[in-house]
C-alpha cells in the first residue's frame, strides 16, 4: 500500500537567529544535521524501504534528505528537487529578525502574517539582497513575491498531483523532506483540514511522520516515528 | 559550450583495507569525505555552474556528489543515479584482500585481472554474501557477474549516449561523480583512447577533471582543477 513519509528539516542558522527565512538558502546548523540523521535512523529502525524522495531546492531541506537517506542506508533512492516544495515565501519580511519586526509592525500584525491562513506579508521589493528572480535555480519559473499558507498550497497542490501522487498510486513508499509550511500544505490536502485548523498543525522537526494511504490516497493511519516528540495529528 | 566535469570518489573503507570492492556498497572514510568536499571547493573556485549531476547507485560515489555539490554551493542541481555508472564488477574477487589474492592466484594473474583491458576475473558465485541480484537497487536490471574494463564500457556507453550526451549537446555543464573504471570508460569514449593505453590512464581522486567539448562532443581542452595533483591526460 502507498506510504508517505514527511520529514521536516531541523535547525538552520536563521532559526537560531530568529529571522524570517522563507526562500533564503540558509544551511542547517550542526543540530539540524543531527536531527536529519536521527530522522534517517528512525526510518531505518522502522524497516521502511523508500522508493523515491522529493525535496525543495533549498539546501536545508536537500541536506536533510541526504543525511536521512544516508542514515537510513538508502542513499541510492532516486531524488527530485523542486521549488514548489520550498518553504512559504515570506515576502518583505524575508531576512528580518522576528522581534524587530514585531517592534516595527506590532506583535498582533506579525501574528496575523505568521498564523493566519490567507494573509500574506507585504511583497518582497525586487532588486534587493533577496531577489530570487536572479537565482538560476528558479530560471523559467513564475515566482511569487510573497505567500500566505493558502497561496503556498496553491503551488504545492499541482506538484503533489502531477509528481508525488502518481508514485503513491503505484504503491510506492515516498519520502518528502521539506519545510514547515510546504508540509502543512500536504497535510491539509491529505487530511482535508479546515483553513482555520491547519495553522495550528505543528510538525516537529526531524521526526518522520508516516502516513499509510489507501488506493485513493486517503489516509488510513498516521504516526510519528519518535513517539516521545509527537504532536497531535488531524483526525482521519 | 558543453562542459563535462569528471570527479572520482576518494578513499573508502576498503581502499584502506586493500580489498577488491567493485559493487560492494562501502562508504567513504573521513579522508574520502574531505576529498569530495575539496573537489567541490575547486569547482566553486573555478566558477563552474553545474546544470546536472550523474552518479552511480553506490554510496561512495553518491556521497562524493553530495559533498561536492554542497561545497560548491550547488545542492539544488538535479541529480540522477544509475548502476551503469557503478565501479567495474570485480566478480569472484569481490571482497578479497589484494595481497591474499596474489598469494593464492599469483601476482601475475592478479595483475592481468586488474590491468588488462578485456580479461574479467572469475564470476561471482550466486547466493553468497555479495549476491547483488537480491539488492533492490538493481531490481529489473540484467546484471553482470564479473566485468573487465571492456565490458564495463559496454554498459557505460549506452547510458552515456542516452542520458549524459543529450545534456551536453544542449550546452549544459555536467558533473559525473563516479568510480575509477566507469570514469575510465567515459575517458576512453571521449578521447578515443586505444585499448592498451586506457588501463594506464589514472584519474586522481577528488580532483575534478574538466573537459571542454565542441558541439559534436569532441574534447577541445581538458584540465585537472588541482594542477598539483594532475595526471597525464590522453592527447586531444
Amino acid at each position: 500500500m502507498p506510504t508517505l513519509i514527511l520529514l521536516r528539516h531541523g535547525q538552520s542558522q536563521w532559526n537560531l537567529e530568529d529571522r524570517f527565512t522563507g526562500w533564503v538558502d540558509v544551511d542547517l546548523t550542526a543540530q539540524g544535521e543531527a536531527e536529519a540523521k536521527k530522522g534517517g535512523e528512525l526510518i531505518k529502525a522502522a524497516g521502511l524501504s523508500i522508493d523515491r524522495c522529493f525535496t525543495s531546492v533549498l539546501t536545508r531541506a536537500i541536506r536533510t534528505s541526504w543525511l536521512a537517506l544516508w542514515a537510513a542506508g538508502q542513499t541510492f533512492v532516486p531524488e527530485t528537487k523542486d521549488w514548489r516544495l520550498n518553504e512559504r515565501h515570506y515576502g518583505g519580511l524575508t531576512g528580518l529578525n522576528k522581534t524587530e519586526t514585531a517592534a516595527k509592525h506590532g506583535a498582533d500584525q506579525v501574528k496575523v502574517w505568521r498564523r493566519s491562513y490567507d494573509v500574506p506579508p507585504p511583497p518582497l521589493p525586487p532588486g534587493g539582497e533577496f531577489d530570487f528572480a536572479k537565482d538560476r535555480r528558479y530560471a523559467g519559473a513564475v515566482l511569487p513575491d510573497t505567500e500566505s499558507l493558502a497561496t503556498t498550497l496553491v503551488r504545492v497542490q499541482p506538484y503533489w498531483e502531477a509528481e508525488i501522487a502518481p508514485c503513491l498510486q503505484r504503491g510506492e513508499t515516498v519520502l518528502v523532506a521539506a519545510h514547515g509550511n510546504s508540509l502543512r500544505a500536504i497535510v491539509k490536502l491529505l487530511f482535508a483540514v479546515a483553513d482555520e485548523a491547519i495553522v495550528g498543525v505543528e510538525i516537529p522537526t526531524g521526526n518522520p511522520l508516516v502516513v499509510e494511504l489507501d488506493a485513493a490516497l486517503k489516509p488510513t493511519a498516521a504516526r510519528y516515528l519518535d513517539a516521545d516528540r509527537a504532536q497531535a495529528l488531524p483526525a482521519i
